[in-house]
C-alpha cells in the first residue's frame, strides 16, 4: 500500500525534477563554454532554452501554488530545515510567477540583442551604438521590478538584487559601502605611499607552458581539497566553476607569459567548488539545500584565493614549489616579491582586473549608477558622464574611452542589474568569516604555511557550506561569526595587507 | 494575426522538442563516457532518467493521439516527406504507448540489475551467476514483443527487430543469411588455404605515443570530410559516435601497441558521423529527418571503414604516411603487408574481434539463439551449450568458457534482443553502396588512392544521408542501387579482396 504524498513531499518531488533539468542545463553550458565545436552553437541554445522552458514551467504549473498552500497550512513538524525549504519554494515560486510570461520573452529576446551589439560597440569602442539597446533592456528590467518589488515586498531595487543575493538589501548595503568609501579615501594613498617606498616586484619571466600551469593548478586545487573524483579542470575563455556538486567543472585560460592568473583564477573558483561540494547531500536539490546566494558563494571564492592563497605563509609555502617548477631568477621567486607583485594596489579603469583594496570603488561606482538607472534618475543617454565623473570622484582617473568605462563588464548588456553588490559583500564577508575561523582555529596560519588549507576549509564546511540556504546572508553570517556583515573585518584585513 | 496551427504543425513542434531532449541527453551520455568524473554517475544517472521520462511524457500525452488522427485525416497535400514524417511520428507513438508503463519500468529496473551482474559474472566466466537475471530480463522482453506486435502488426521478434531497423523483418533476413552461411562453408576455408600461402604479415612496432595517434586520427577524419567546426574526437573506453547532427562527438581508447585498432575505429565512427551530419538541416529533428535505422548506420561506418579506408587504394595512399609518422621497419609499412596485416581472416571466439568474413556467422549465431529465446523454443539454462554448439557448427571452434561464448556482448543482458542483426544487414548494405557507388562515381577507386573519400561521401551523401527516414531499409537499397538488399555484392566483395 502506498500512502498520499503529502503536499510538501509533493513539492520535494517537483523541485527535485526541476533542480535536475537544472544540473542537466548547468552541464551543457559547460560543454558549451569548455568543449563545444563551434558549429554546435545553435542546437545548444535551443537544447538550453527547452530545458529553461520545461523546468519554469514545473515552477509555475497551477498545481503548485495549491501545494504550497496546503503545505504551508499543515506545517513541518517545527523542523527548521523543512520550514526554510517550503519558504524557499514559495519565494521562487513568487520569483517565477509574479513576471508575466510574455515579459520573460520580451527580456530574453531584448538580453540577447543587447549582449550581440554590445561586442561589438566594445570593440569599436562605441557607446552610442548599443545605448538604443540597453534603454530597451533597461525599460523591461524596470517593468520587472515593478512587478517584483509588490510580490515580494521589496523595493524595486532590492527585488533585483533579491534575484541573485536573498536577505540583503539596498539599506544594509548602502551604510557598508559609505563605510568603505570613507575608510578607501585614507586608506588608498596610504597603501600608495607604503607601496611606493618598497623594491620594485619582478615579475618572475615565462614563457611557462600551459601544460605545466594546468598540471600546477591540478595539484594546487587537490591540494586544497578539490577531489578529482568530483572535479574536473579544463580551459575556457574565462574562468568559471560550473558543474553540479558532485561533479565540479572548473575552467581557466593560461596565459603563457604570466602562471600567476591562471593559478589565482583556479584557486578563486576552487572556493566556489568547495562550497558546492560542502553543500548538505541530504538536501540536495531541494531550494534550503542550494547556496545561500552569489554573495555567499563569492566569500568563498574569495576566502581561498585573497584570504588563504595570497596570504604570507601560503605564499611562503608556495614560492619554492614554483621555483623549482618554473626555474629562472630565484629572485622573482622570493615569497616577498611575490606578495608585492600579486598583491600590488593601482588605480585601474578595468574591475576585474582591480585589487582587493579598490575592487569595491568599482562596484560602489557600478552600485550608483544601476540604482539611479533602475529609478529612473539617470537615463541610458548620460551614463558613459556619469560614469567617468564617478570614476573620477572614487579613483581620481578619468577612463580614455567607454570601453575602458560603462563599456567593460557585461552585466547591464544582458539584463543583469543588482548582481555587482555581491563581489564586494562577498569580498568582506571572507574577512569577516577569515577573522572568525583564525578565532576558532588558533592553527590556521601555522597549517597555511605548510599549504594545508584543511582547518579552514574544515571551519567553513561547518559554518558555511554545510547551512546552504538554512540562514539568509547576514544571519548566516551572524551564525558564524556572532554578527551581521560588518566592514571592518574587511577594513582590518586592507589595514594589515596594506598598511602596516 | 496568428493562424492556428494545425494538427500537423503541434506535432512538428512537439517532436521538436522531444528531439532537442534527446540531443541534451546524448551530449550527457558522450560526456559521461569521455569526461564525467566518477563521482558524477548517481547524479548523471538521474539527470538522464528525467530527461527520457519528459521526452516519453511528450511522446504518450493524450493529445498526440488526436493530433495524429487529425493530421491523418487532413492529410499532408501528397508532399512524400510530410506524409513519411507523419508515418514515422503515428510508428512512434504507437511503439511508445504499446508498452504498459509499468512495463517500462520493470524493464529499466530488470535490465540494470542483470547488466551490473553480468559484469561479474564475464569476469569469473560463471554464466550460472547472471542467468536468473538474464530469465527475468528475457521474460519482459518476451512481454514487450507481445505488446509491441499487435500494435505495430508485426510478429513478436519482427516488433523487437523493429525498434532497432524499421523496415525489414525476419523474412527479409532469413534467406539472406542463409546465402551467406552457404557461402561461407567454402569461402573460408578458401581464404584461410590462400592466406597461408602468402606471406606472415609484420605488425609494425611500437610503442606509438596516444598523442600522435590522437593527431593521426584527427588529420584522416578531417581528410575523410569531418569538419572540426562540427566535431570533436575525444577518448573513452569504448569508440561510439556520439552527439548530434551539428555537434558530432566521436570517441576512441589507444592502445600504444597498435595504432591500427584507434584509427580504423576512428574511420568506423566518421562513416557513422558522416551520415548524421548529412542528414538533411530541413527536417532536422522530425522522425523523418533521422538515420534510417541501425542497419543503415552501420552501413555508412562499415563502408568508410571497411570498403574504402581498408582498400588497397586507400592503404597504398596511408602507408608512406604512417610510415612517415611513426618509423620503424618500413617492411612493416609496406601497403601490401599493412593490407595482409588489417584484414586478416581468422576463426575466433569474440564478434568484436572478428574479420569481415566471419563477422555475419557471429551474427547469424545470435539471430538463431535469440529468436529462440524470444520464442520460447530455448530455455536460457541451455543457451551456453547452444551457444557452443553453434558456433562449431558455423565456425568449427568451440569457446573454453562462456566468456568467450554467450557472456561476450552486453546486448542480451541489457534488454536488446533484435539488434544484432543491423551488424550484417549494415555490412552487406556497405558492400551493394559501395558497389553502385564505383558504378556512378568511375573516378571513386583513383580519388581513394589520393586518400580522397570525396567521390564517395558525395554519393552517398545524395543517395543516403540526405534521404533520412523517407524511406525503409529495403526501400533505401531499392532506390540507391536498384535493387533490396541483396548479399551477393557482399559476397562479390569478400571474393575480390580474400579468394583472388
Amino acid at each position: 500500500m502506498t500512502e498520499t504524498p503529502s503536499a510538501y513531499a509533493r513539492l520535494v518531488a517537483r523541485f527535485a525534477r526541476i533542480a535536475t533539468l537544472g544540473e542537466a542545463a548547468a552541464m551543457l553550458n559547460w560543454d558549451a563554454a569548455a568543449m563545444m565545436p563551434a558549429g554546435g552553437a545553435a542546437a545548444r541554445g535551443d537544447q538550453l532554452a527547452v530545458l529553461a522552458g520545461i523546468g519554469h514551467g514545473f515552477l509555475v504549473a497551477p498545481e503548485v501554488a495549491d501545494d504550497l498552500d496546503a503545505a504551508e497550512a499543515a506545517g513541518v513538524d517545527g523542523d527548521a530545515w523543512r520550514a526554510a525549504d517550503l519558504r524557499l519554494m514559495r519565494h521562487a515560486h513568487t520569483r517565477a510567477t509574479a513576471v508575466p510570461g510574455a515579459l520573460v520573452e520580451a527580456q530574453t529576446r531584448a538580453n540577447a540583442a543587447c549582449e550581440k551589439v554590445w561586442r561589438e560597440a566594445r570593440a569599436r569602442r562605441d557607446f552610442a551604438l548599443v545605448a538604443p539597446h540597453l534603454a530597451e533592456v533597461l525599460r523591461l528590467v524596470r517593468e520587472q521590478a515593478a512587478a517584483l518589488g509588490p510580490a515580494l515586498g521589496l523595493a524595486p531595487y532590492d527585488a533585483l538584487m533579491d534575484g541573485y543575493q536573498r536577505g540583503i538589501g539596498l539599506a544594509d548595503v548602502a551604510p557598508v559601502f559609505a563605510a568603505y568609501e570613507a575608510f578607501l579615501r585614507d586608506a588608498l594613498p596610504q597603501a600608495e605611499a607604503l607601496q611606493a617606498a618598497q623594491p620594485t616586484p619582478i615579475r618572475p619571466r615565462g614563457p611557462f607552458p600551459a601544460e605545466a600551469q594546468e598540471a600546477l593548478c591540478k595539484r594546487l586545487a587537490a591540494a586544497a581539497g578539490l577531489d578529482p573524483g568530483h572535479a574536473r579542470i579544463d580551459r575556457s575563455a574565462h574562468p568559471f566553476c560550473g558543474g553540479t556538486p558532485t561533479d565540479i567543472r572548473i575552467t581557466t585560460r593560461y596565459e603563457e607569459e604570466d602562471f600567476a592568473r591562471a593559478l589565482m583564477a583556479v584557486m578563486h573558483e576552487t572556493g566556489h567548488a568547495l562550497y558546492e561540494r560542502g553543500l548538505p547531500a541530504a538536501w540536495a536539490r531541494q531550494p534550503v539545500g542550494e547556496a545561500a546566494g552569489m554573495a555567499a558563494h563569492e566569500s568563498q571564492s574569495l576566502i581561498i584565493e585573497m584570504q588563504a592563497c595570497r596570504s604570507d605563509p601560503y605564499l611562503r609555502w608556495l614560492a619554492p614549489q614554483l621555483a623549482a617548477m618554473f626555474g629562472g631568477d630565484p629572485v622573482a621567486y622570493d615569497p616577498e616579491n611575490l606578495g608585492r607583485l600579486w598583491r600590488r594596489v593601482a588605480r585601474s579603469f578595468i574591475r576585474v582586473d582591480a585589487d582587493e583594496m579598490t575592487y569595491p570603488a568599482h562596484v560602489i561606482l557600478r552600485l550608483r549608477l544601476e540604482q539611479a538607472l533602475v529609478a529612473g534618475d539617470l537615463a541610458v543617454s548620460d551614463l558613459p558622464g556619469a560614469w567617468n565623473e564617478g570614476m573620477r570622484a572614487l579613483l581620481g582617473i578619468t577612463p580614455q574611452d567607454d570601453a575602458q568605462g560603462c563599456l567593460q563588464d557585461i552585466h547591464w548588456y544582458d539584463g543583469a542589474f543588482g548582481y555587482f553588490p555581491s563581489y564586494t559583500l562577498g569580498a568582506m564577508a571572507a574577512a569577516q568569516l577569515m577573522a572568525a575561523a583564525r578565532r576558532a582555529e588558533p592553527g590556521l596560519d601555522t597549517a597555511l604555511a605548510a599549504g594545508d588549507l584543511a582547518p579552514l576549509i574544515r571551519w567553513l564546511r561547518t559554518n558555511v557550506h554545510e547551512c546552504a540556504s538554512l540562514l539568509g546572508f547576514n544571519d548566516l553570517l551572524r551564525a558564524a561569526t556572532g554578527k551581521p556583515l560588518d566592514p571592518s573585518d574587511f577594513a582590518a584585513h586592507l589595514t594589515a595587507r596594506y598598511l602596516t
